[in-house]
C-alpha cells in the first residue's frame, strides 16, 4: 500500500528534531527555533516534549522563550500540563499574562486549573475585572460536565437582521475559526432561540432576514450534563459545535467538536482501563510512563485485593471437593481449562455488553432478548468446544470415557452460566445507575470460576459417583 | 445534579413514538408522518427504525414515502442499512433515483456499497456519465481507507483570486454546510497547494489575495492510509476537515470530521472486542441483537479453541505434577488464586500498554523503560498481595507456614512475570506490524496459567520438598 503525506511529516519530525537537539546541544538556540518555525503549532508543541525528555525542562523553556509571540500562546496550549506548569513560573509574570491571555477561552481554562492558586492569582492581576469574574465562574464548574468544555466565544445574531448585517458583525467580531461556524440567535432574555451556520449565511441573499434562516429545532445540552453524554450527541447528530444552556435556557457558551475528540479519546481509555480492571483513583489522566511505580501500583491493586475474596470462595469450594479430588487426581488436570474457559467465555459476553451499552446498541430493557440470545450462543459454543474435548481427552490423554464425559458436560453447563453471568451483570450495573465498564473483566472471571468449579464437581459425582 | 435539555429530547421522542405507532396502528398515516415532522433528520431516522421494529418495515416504508421531498433523503441517509435497502427495493426506481441524487456524496456511496449490483446499475441509468465514472472510482477504493471516507463535494479557489471573489464563488456554488468551512487551492497540474478557512474569507479584507490569506503548511491524507491514522490526525490537530491527496499530491476530495467520529466509535469498538477475544470475521459491523446466534458464536469461537491447545499444555504441566499434589492435596486449593491473580495482573499490564499504543502515548522504542517500570509494580504489588494471603493462609485457613511461604514466594514470581508478559506481548505485535488488540487478553491469561503452574510446583518442591 503506497504511504501518503503521512509519513512524509513524520519523517519530516524526525529529521527537524534531530536537527533541533543537536543545535540546542551546540547552544545554537536561535538557529533551533529556526528550525521549529518550520512546523505548525501541534508539531512544535510535540517537538519541544521530545526537546524536555531528551535535552531538560531548561532548554524548552529557552527555545520557547524565543518563539515569535504570535504563535507563543499557540504551542503553549498544545504543551503538556506538566510542561505548561513548569514554563510558566520559569517565565515573567509579563510574558505569562501575555499567553494567558493570547490563548483561546477554553484552553486558557485548562491551564488556569493545573496551576497553583497563587500563581493563577499572579497571573489574572490585570486581567479587567469582568473576565476574571467570568473565569471564576468556568472554574468552578466540575470536571468532566458540559460547562469544563465551553467558550464564551460565539458569535450572538439577532433575529431581525439581515444576513449583510450578520455578516459585518462576523467581521467585526473576527474570532476564532472553530467557534464562528454556528452562529446564536437569543432573545430579549438571553434565552437561545435559534441557530444558523455561517455556511448559510454565505451562501443566502445579503437581504435575508435571520428569523427566516434560522432552525428552531436545533439541539443544546445542559451546563451540568456529563461530558460523555455530550460527545454520543456529537457524534450521534455530527455537530460542529453545540449550545450550552443554563437551567433557565439562557446562553452560556458552546462546545466545539475539536475538544470533544479529545473527550471521547479520554472516555475511551477510561472505560477501556475499567474493564481491564484498573481504576484511576487520582483521576489523573496522566500519560503511562509519566505515572509513578507506586501510583500504577495503587490503581491496580483494588481488584486484586477484592478478588483475592472471591478467591477465598473458590478455595473453599475445592477444599470441600477434596476427597472427590483425591481419589480421581486427574480430574484436577482438567481445572484450569474448565475455569479459563469460564472466564474467558464470561468476558466475551461482558465486553459486547458493556461496548453495546456505551454505544447504545443495548439498553437494559433489551435483557430478555439478550439472555435469550446468550443461552442459545453459550449452548453452540459449549457443544463445540465439548466435542473437541471429548476427542482430545478420551484419544491424546487416553482417560476413560467416563472422565471425558464428566469435563464435557460440565463445559456445556460453564460456557452457558459464564455467558449468562457475562451478559447480565453489566445489565443490572447500568439499570442500577453505575458505569458498567466498573464490573471489569477480572469480577465476572472470579463469579464464573466458583460456578465453574460446582458445576464441574457435580458432574464428577453424577459421573463418577465420587465426592 | 439538574438535568437539561437532552432528558426532555428523550422524552419528546418517547411520547413522538407512542403517538406515532398508535397513529400507525389506525392506519392515520399521514397525521403520524406530521408527528415526525416535529423532529430533525437524525431523530426521524431513529423514530422510523424502532417503527420498524415495532410495527414493521412496511409501514416504516409507508411512512417514508409521504415525507416531503426536500428532507427524505436526509432522512434515508441515516436510516440503518438493513431498512435502507428494504425501502429501495421497495419504492419505485424513480423515487429511489431522487432520493440518491439528493443525498451527499459520501452517503451515497456507503448506501450503494450496501445494495445489490442491479439495483445499483437501475438507479444510476439517469445519472451523467462523469458522476457515474466518480461514483464507479468511489465505490472501488477498499474499506478503511481514506479514499472510502471522503467526498468530491469541496471549494476550490485560485490563488489569485480576492476574498470577494472567492466568497462569490462559494455562493455560487453554495454546498453542505461542513464541506465549505475549508477551502482548497490546487495549482494548474491540480496538485493541493494551500488551504484557506471559511472563516479567514468572512473576516478578511474583500479585496486581499488568497495566496496571501492560505497557509501552505497544511496535514494532508493519501487516499489509500488507514482511516484508523486519520482519525488520530483529526484528533491531534483537532481540523473539522482534512484534504485527500493522490500519488501525485493531486486533491481528489476531502474528509469531514462528522465522518470522523463514527469512524472513531468503530475503530474503538473494534479494538474493545479485539481485547475482549472476539474476532468480528465477516467485519460485519452489525448491532448486537441484530446478528445471528450462529454468527455470534462464529466469532466468540476462534480464540476458544486456539486457547483449548494452551490448556493441553497446562494440563500436562499438573499431571506432570501430580505426584506433588497427592501429596499434599490442600495445595490444589490455592491454584484457581494464583493462576487467576496472574491472568488479571497480565491483563492488567497488557490492557495499559494496548491502550497506549493506540493513543501514541507509548511506543515499541519505549520497551526497555515500560520492563523496567512492570517489573518494579509487578514487585510491590505481589508483596502487597503475599502480606495478605500470608495471613490468610496462616490464620485464617490454618495451613502450615511453609505452605504459606509457598504460595506466597509463588505469588511474588507469578504477578512479576504475568506484568512481563502482559506487557512485552503488545509491545512485540506491534512491532511486527500487527494491531496489539488481536492480542486478546484471554491469551495473555492462557500464557500466564502454564508459567503460574510452573512457578508454584518449582516453590512447592523448594519449601515443601516434594515433587
Amino acid at each position: 500500500m503506497p504511504e501518503g503525506q503521512t509519513l512524509d511529516r513524520e519523517e519530516l519530525m524526525t529529521e527537524g528534531l534531530q536537527k533541533i537537539l543537536e543545535l540546542v546541544e551546540q547552544k545554537k538556540y536561535f538557529r533551533a527555533r529556526d528550525e521549529l518555525l518550520h512546523f505548525n503549532a501541534v508539531d512544535t508543541a510535540e517537538l519541544l516534549e521530545e526537546v524536555t525528555e531528551q535535552a531538560g525542562i531548561d532548554n524548552t523553556v529557552i527555545l520557547f522563550r524565543l518563539l515569535p509571540k504570535d504563535i507563543s500562546a499557540s504551542v503553549f496550549a498544545e504543551l503538556p500540563p506538566d510542561d505548561q506548569i513548569k514554563i510558566i513560573t520559569a517565565i515573567t509574570v509579563r510574558e505569562a499574562e501575555f499567553i494567558v491571555q493570547e490563548m483561546d477561552f477554553d484552553d486558557k481554562i485548562d491551564v488556569l486549573e493545573e496551576l497553583p492558586a497563587n500563581v493563577v492569582s499572579r497571573i489574572l492581576e490585570k486581567t479587567p475585572k469582568s473576565e476574571r469574574k467570568l473565569i471564576n465562574t468556568y472554574l468552578n464548574y466540575p470536571d468532566n460536565c458540559a460547562g469544563s468544555l465551553m467558550t464564551p466565544d460565539y458569535i450572538s445574531l439577532s433575529k431581525d437582521w439581515t444576513v449583510r448585517e450578520a455578516l459585518e458583525h462576523i467581521k467585526r467580531e473576527g474570532m476564532d475559526a472553530e467557534t464562528i461556524y454556528t452562529c446564536y440567535v437569543k432573545d430579549a432574555g438571553r434565552k437561545l432561540i435559534g441557530i444558523v451556520s455561517l455556511s448559510t449565511l454565505v451562501v443566502s441573499d445579503d437581504d435575508e432576514r435571520i428569523k427566516n434562516l434560522m432552525h428552531t429545532d436545533f439541539v443544546c445540552e445542559n451546563v451540568y450534563d456529563d461530558q460523555e453524554d455530550v460527545a454520543s450527541d456529537f457524534t450521534k447528530y455530527g455537530f460542529l459545535a453545540l449550545p450550552v444552556v443554563d437551567n433557565e435556557f439562557r446562553l452560556v457558551g458552546i462546545i466545539t467538536v475539536d475538544d470533544i475528540l479529545d473527550v471521547i479519546e479520554e472516555e475511551t481509555t477510561e472505560d477501556i482501563e475499567r474493564m481491564g480492571g484498573i481504576i484511576d483513583l487520582d483521576d489523573s489522566g496522566k500519560d503511562y510512563l509519566d505515572m509513578s511505580v507506586l501510583q500504577h501500583a495503587k490503581n491496580r491493586l483494588p481488584w486484586l485485593i477484592i478478588l483475592m475474596i472471591a478467591y477465598v470462595f473458590t478455595g473453599m469450594i475445592i477444599t470441600s471437593f477434596e476427597g472427590t479430588l483425591s481419589q480421581v487426581i486427574s480430574l484436577v488436570a482438567y481445572m484450569p481449562m474448565l475455569m479459563g474457559t469460564g472466564g474467558n467465555t464470561g468476558s466475551q459476553a461482558a465486553t459486547l455488553i458493556i461496548r453495546g451499552l456505551a454505544t447504545e446498541e443495548v439498553e437494559p430493557k433489551d435483557f430478555l432478548r439478550i439472555l435469550w440470545k446468550e443461552v442459545r450462543i453459550g449452548f453452540t459454543i459449549g457443544v463445540v468446544l465439548s466435542i473437541i474435548n471429548f476427542a482430545r481427552i478420551c484419544l491424546f490423554d487416553r482417560e476413560s470415557p467416563m472422565v471425558a464425559l464428566t469435563v464435557c458436560t460440565a463445559m456445556i453447563g460453564i460456557v452457558m452460566f459464564a455467558k449468562i453471568i457475562g451478559s447480565m451483570i453489566p445489565l443490572i450495573v447500568k439499570k442500577v445507575g453505575l458505569d458498567p465498564a466498573l464490573i471489569a473483566n477480572p469480577a465476572i472471571s472470579s463469579v464464573s470460576d466458583a460456578v465453574a468449579l460446582s458445576i464441574y464437581f457435580m458432574m464428577a459425582h453424577v459421573f463418577l459417583g465420587v465426592g
